[in-house]
């Protein structure tokens, strides 16, 4: 399973924000991710990095 | 494995720029992209979308 934990950098810290991402889609500046479970979250930020390896997902605040 | 493949859209097509990609960055308006074999690919595109479910990253033009 290739499912991504999805981190959002606040205040210099990675904080966990959903697990198991399946899909990733940007739209305008709103990133969307939904996961294995069908839980959704949407939220204004940009990828900082993704590694496929290490199945993270980092973004950051616009 | 959960290597994924790049596809850029280009006239409505997706085009394939890189295979078994491990990793992608975002600096500034630049995607950077390392893979498996070590080979490296930089452009400037937004993300689009990404699969982790199909392993695919689709870029687009800013």
């Amino acid at each position: 399973m290739c499912e991504a934990s999805a981190y959002l950098i606040q205040d210099g810290k990675e904080e966990l924000i959903l697990e198991n991402v399946d899909e990733l889609h940007r739209e305008g500046d709103v990133i969307k991710m939904i996961n294995l479970f069908g839980d959704q979250k949407a939220l204004e930020a940009r990828i900082r990095m993704i590694s496929f390896v290490d199945n993270k997902i980092v973004l950051e605040k616009p």
